[in-house]
Order: structure tokens, then C-alpha cells, then sequence
């Protein structure tokens, strides 16, 4: 533990110093570093491709599962692809140094909030090593450090990127620990990680559920806790049935791993003999196995991919093609029910109900509400924010995709001419 | 234990209902449940004191110094300034229900942010009984539900408070669980509720140093610290001197017990000579006592009231009649000394020179930093912000003074006809 210790005490105080030059970089100096780690990364294809390969042989020995492999695998391609990231990073504006709210007091003085960087952020990642540069770059570009701690799968594969991350700061006069890999796997690190509040101003934890409520329970750090999304589609009585199906199916079988896909499908009684076969049907074609309370079990039970429902499946986030399925009576029970079992990530209502549209979005206390719209788009890319940090699915600080703004916080700027308090 | 956790589960489930009622709640049926606040707290003066009476009869059997006593008491004239302090609140703007950042995206999706109340609000804090009522309007004003945890010392003032607004709820139809006071003493309860996450969104502890760490060390709720603040003075070499004296004397001396008062006075050295006997002059007359660096002792030793620093002065918040002073070579050694010493909360330039003005607004990485203006202005009220919950001096969140808008969160609210997820 001592070991360990020392470790984050250094790397924590050059993040600190780091953090300190990096607040003030104009935008075209921290733009400059992103082009060069996207030049080095490139150029050090071969050694990053070399600790991948390592990695990948520790791992088929260690017996990793073939998709975390596929997760794990680096190659020229995904390289190319993780430059590009690099690049659109580098295009999005800068949110630091933005003025707002700002007023003039009745005494003259001149008040407003600037936004700046956090600081230094902590991170805490498994198998993937592309986090490992997209974290970097987005830290960078809102002029923060980072302390960063992936998973000991990819520990060669992170180490080779890192450096080349490094390399790509000092060509430009950053400071090269403006992005910092932990080098050590040893299992303590992590607690010490989310207690050391000399060093980190907030922790991201980028992983499963286990990995949020360890951090959860731990820190002393402020963490972003999210990741989580057990996700409804409320089918209301006035829907217009040729939306149904194609949100339904995109919300469910377009991307199934991810925590904005749909994981319940509630549909007002009235339309469900109509429109349950036809979800079925459509459904079925991708293979997704229902999960149906007993009403709707009635309508598909000749469906052989259609099976009564456990109590538990309608709080189970699937992250694969199964689809929990429940009539309702009415629209206050499908609210009662997402009161009940939403996780507060993203859920839907497909209506042309003016009021129910307007009193779903009022009632529904999730980070994200939608209209007639599949839940998938809950993500930074797609509501135009240029990229994303990690999705919070608490209520402090940021909720829903976070981008470059949400690794920023702001201070008070105070303009006065010699004025005292009375 | 097991019967704090039990109030903590009932307490916890009321507040968690109430608040889903408060979210949707006109702000003119918030309002209204001010003014009867204000109504029932008026009507219950008589038991109210007798509370009072009882609590200041304990604390003077329990040996509660002279000034503990003093901020424990309340009187007519007190009621009357918390029942003023809630017609304030009303009078408010409402920040539920702002709509912000929207956007059109290309596939037609309308994406905004809604303003929505944060949840359940839990604040634990100490002595002074008027927090009860001043909390409860804020949070009830912004549409959130809170749990309450008062000092022992203030148990039965904060009951008959508590009661009463109860009462104001009730009679217009708001639900009493809107503001629960924990009835129990028990000192396991603090840590049950820094670890109720199924029931608490937000901590905020109001207290000293100590209930700051206890919280950030135990709770797994996101807890919002603050109200220590070691600020900073620099006179600049280009000062005013007509500025210098005034806006010290007023950040030193017009409250020193408060989180944004002058801790230490920093002064370049070709001021010193003029301007540090001009100071000592001033804050004599309000008996300050000045602690100075050798070259500032060199030039008051003559002061009565003037020693020698120890070297933790300068890591002290004084909350007092007591002023540490150093005299610095140059801008970049005020700049180090602020980065090494201060704790963030409330730092001032005192300087005619438009770069240093703008490179230490720049620099300095603090809640609030002033040009030519006394630190005392960092507040809520002050700042126009019509309240203050608390003063941040954590990143993530808010900064600085919480008003309103920092009990509130947002959700993003997506208006589609159809889309889906290419």
C-alpha cells in the first residue's frame, strides 16, 4: 500500500502542476497538442499494435470471454478511427473561458460567472483501450488533467497509447503530465484513487454497475455515477401506429449492449391486440426473446420467442435482445409504472396526445424524456454535442451525455472600482 | 440503530412522495404555501418561544457559551425577520420549468433542457434555530423536498419552527412531508442519512469544518461542502490608495466571523512602507491584531497589536479580529502564495495595472476573485441572487454562493415524430 501510495501522491502532484498550466492554454495550443497525439499515435502504430498483441495473447490465456477480446483488439483501422476522434475533439469549440450570467450591481459592481476546467479529473476504466485516448483528448481540449486507471487487460495496450499521448503533449509544449497513466494494476490503487481529494476533483467511473457502487460507496471525490438504464416505451392509447414499430424495433435492436436501449415496452390495453403481433412479428426477425406479463402473453403466446415474465425482468437492464413487455390500463399506470421501475435514464411515450405528450415529459423525472422518438438518441454525438465523456444518470453537476461543458465548472468574476460592503 | 433507520425509511419515503407532488407544483401554490408559512409561524409565536425558552435554559445548564446562547435565541423581533425572510423567498423568481439550450437537430428532433428540481434535499446543520425556516423555503420554493437535521441544542425551537410549517403547508394543500424534521437526537442518525441514496439526492451540511469532513468522508450522496474560506488581499504596487484602506478594513473587520472575511493581507514591497502604517492605524481602531511576516513586523513593530507571524498563520481562517500580513517581491509572489494558501472561497487584487488586474482574475483558481473590491461581497444576497443556501467552495455542481437555481438540476426534454437511431 505504501508502493501504491507514493505513486498516486507523484502522479497527483504533477497533475496538479499540470492542471495549473493547462487552465490558463489558449485554445489553438491545446488544439495544436490534439493534432500532434493524433501524428504520434499514428506513428507509433507499430508499438502500440506490438502491446496489443501482447495483451491479447495474456488475455486467450487468461481465458477473456471472444467478445472482450473483440473489445480489447486494437488495429490499423480502429487506430485510424481513434485519430479521427482525436481530430473532431480538436474541431468542437472551447468551452472555457465563456462568460456568463454576468450583472452590475446597484454599487457598480460588475459581477459574472467564467467558465473554467475542473481541474483534475480521475478515471476509471476496464477493457477498452480507444477510452484511453478519447478521455485524454476530451480532458485536454477543456483544459484539464487527468489521472487515468484502465483495466489490467489492456495494460500494455494503455501504456503504448499513453505514450503516445505524452509524447504528442511535449512536441508541443504542453506538459506532458497534463495526461497520466496509472502505472500500477495493484487493486488498492482504486480506493486510494477515489480518497485522494488533495489530488482529483472528480472521479469517472467508466464501467459496469459494480464498478459505479464501488465508487459510489468509496469516494470522498465527487464521482459521476451513471451507466445504468433500465428504459421504457410507453405505447399510449392515441398512438399512431406507424411509428410504433419502427421506434420500438430501433430502441431495442439497433445497438442492444447499451444502456439506452429499451428494456420495457408498455402499451395501453386498447392497442394491444392490434399492435403487439406486429411488434412481435417485426421483433422476431432480430431474434429478441419476450419476456410478457400475463396479458400480453395471451395475445403472443403462440409467438415460441414469447415466454411469461419474472417479476424481476421489468428491473432488469438487458443489455442484450430481450424485450420485457406489459399491458396497461391506462396512461397513469404506465407513469406509475416507470415511477416505479425507471432507472431515471431515458424513457419514451409514442402518442399524438397533445396532453399525454406534455404530461409524460412533465411527469417522467428521467434525464432524458422523449416524444415519438426511439431512447437510443440519448447520447452526445447525437443531440449535437460533438462527443461524450460518459452518461450520468445522477441529478448533480450534469445529467444525461456529457460533453466538454460538464468537465468544466466556473468562477465568479468581481470588477469593482474600490467598493466595500455595508 | 435499527430505530434511527426506521425514522430514516418513514422519513425517507414521505419526502420521496412529496416530491414528486412539489415538481409539478404552480409557483403560485408554492407562493401561497410561503405566505401561510409566514401566517402559522406568526400564529405560533408564544409556543415557539416557550420552545425557545426551554432549549436556552438546557444550553445555560449545559455550560453553552455566552455567544452560542446569543445565536440560539430568538425573540419577537427575530420571528418577525424569519417570517421577512420567507415573503423574500416567495418573491423570487421560480427557476423550475426554464427551458434552455435547445436545439433543432438535422433529423428534426427538438432536444432542450428542462429545469427540474434536484429531489429530496438533506441538510444537517448546528445551532441557530432561524435555518429551519430559511431552508425550508428555498427548498420548497425550488420545488424540493427536504429532511432536516438540526443541533441538539436548538431540538425543541426547531420542532415548534418545524411544526409550524407544517402547518402552513397543510392549510394549502401542499404535502406536510415537504419538510420533515428528523425528531431524533440519536448520533448514528447523521451517518444513516449520508448514506441514504434511495431517499436523499443532495447533502447540505451547514456547520463547522468538522461536519464538512465527517460528510465528505462518509456520504454517499453527493454532499456539498463549503464555508471555509483562508481569503486573500493583494495590493498591487500600481494600488490606489485611497482603495487600499477601506477595502481591507471592510473585508477584515465589518464581520470576521464569517467564511468570506480577510484572513491575510498580502502587499507589494515598494508599497509597504506607506501603505502598511496607514492599515495598522485603521484596524487598530477596530482592535485588530495583526500578524506579520519579518519585513512587515520590521515596519509595525511599533503597533502595540503587532507580532510575529508563525508560519501557520498563513494556513489560518481567523474567523476573528485577527489579520495575518506578508509582504511579497513581486506580482508572481502574491500569485504563489494564493495558489499555496488559499482554500478557494473568496481572493482580491488591489491594483490600478489593467494586466496584472486581468492575469490574476485569470490565475487565481478560486469561488469568487475580486478586482479593487472588498471580499465580503461573496453571498447570495450580494451578489443578487435574491438567497443563499450555502457558499461552495467544492468544483462540481455550484461555486460559490447557492441560490435558487443550485437546488435545481435539468432533464432533457426530446420532441420527435418518429425517429430513430440510423
Amino acid at each position: 500500500m505504501a508502493g501504491s501510495f507514493s505513486e498516486l501522491e507523484l502522479l497527483g502532484q504533477h497533475a496538479r502542476a499540470a492542471a495549473r498550466v493547462l487552465r490558463t492554454l489558449d485554445t489553438a495550443v491545446k488544439n495544436d497538442a490534439l493534432q500532434a497525439i493524433g501524428e504520434t499515435i499514428l506513428e507509433s502504430q507499430q508499438t502500440i499494435l506490438v502491446a496489443n498483441a501482447r495483451d491479447l495473447d495474456a488475455g486467450r490465456e487468461a481465458g477473456l470471454s471472444a467478445p472482450l477480446l473483440e473489445r480489447l483488439m486494437l488495429s490499423e483501422a480502429r487506430l485510424a478511427g481513434i485519430v479521427d476522434g482525436v481530430s473532431a475533439v480538436a474541431a468542437l469549440n472551447d468551452p472555457v473561458g465563456e462568460s456568463f450570467d454576468g450583472r452590475v450591481l446597484p454599487n457598480g459592481l460588475r459581477v459574472s460567472k467564467r467558465r473554467v476546467p475542473i481541474g483534475v479529473i480521475g478515471v476509471i476504466y476496464e477493457s477498452r483501450p480507444n477510452v484511453t485516448v478519447d478521455i485524454a483528448a476530451l480532458c485536454l481540449k477543456s483544459g484539464n488533467a487527468v489521472v487515468m486507471r484502465g483495466g489490467k487487460e489492456a495494460v500494455y495496450s494503455n501504456r503504448a497509447l499513453a505514450d503516445a499521448v505524452a509524447l504528442g503533449c511535449e512536441r508541443t509544449g504542453v506538459p506532458a503530465a497534463a495526461v497520466q497513466l496509472v502505472r500500477t494494476q495493484e487493486r488498492g490503487f482504486v480506493l486510494e484513487m477515489l480518497r485522494a481529494n488533495r489530488h482529483i476533483d472528480m472521479i469517472i467511473p467508466r464501467g459496469g454497475p459494480g464498478l459505479h457502487q464501488f465508487a459510489l460507496e468509496n469516494a470522498t471525490i465527487p464521482v459521476i455515477t451513471g451507466g445504468i438504464g433500465i428504459c421504457h416505451v410507453y405505447v399510449d392509447e392515441s398512438a399512431d401506429a406507424a411509428k410504433v414499430v419502427p421506434i420500438v424495433y430501433n430502441a431495442k435492436v439497433q445497438r442492444p449492449t447499451v444502456c439506452n436501449a429499451l428494456d420495457t415496452l408498455l402499451i395501453h390495453k386498447d392497442r394491444a391486440d392490434e399492435l403487439l403481433p406486429q411488434i412481435a412479428d417485426e421483433l422476431g426477425k432480430a431474434d429478441v426473446a419476450l419476456c410478457c406479463d400475463p396479458q400480453a402473453y395471451e395475445i403472443l403466446e403462440d409467438y415460441p420467442f414469447a415466454e411469461v415474465a419474472e417479476p424481476e425482468d421489468f428491473d432488469t437492464e438487458f443489455l442484450s435482445l430481450v424485450l420485457a413487455i406489459k399491458v396497461v390500463d391506462s396512461f397513469d399506470d404506465a407513469l406509475e409504472h416507470i415511477h416505479q421501475h425507471s432507472t431515471g435514464h431515458s424513457d419514451a411515450i409514442i402518442t399524438e396526445d397533445y396532453t399525454n405528450a406534455m404530461w409524460f415529459v412533465n411527469e417522467v423525472d428521467s434525464a432524458a424524456v422523449y416524444v415519438n422518438a426511439s431512447t437510443r438518441f440519448t447520447d452526445g454525438g447525437q443531440f449535437g454535442l460533438g462527443a461524450e465523456v460518459a452518461i450520468s444518470t445522477q441529478r448533480l453537476h450534469a445529467r444525461g451525455p456529457m460533453a466538454l461543458q460538464e468537465l468544466t465548472t466556473y468562477k465568479w468574476v468581481i470588477l469593482g472600482d474600490g467598493q466595500v460592503r455595508p
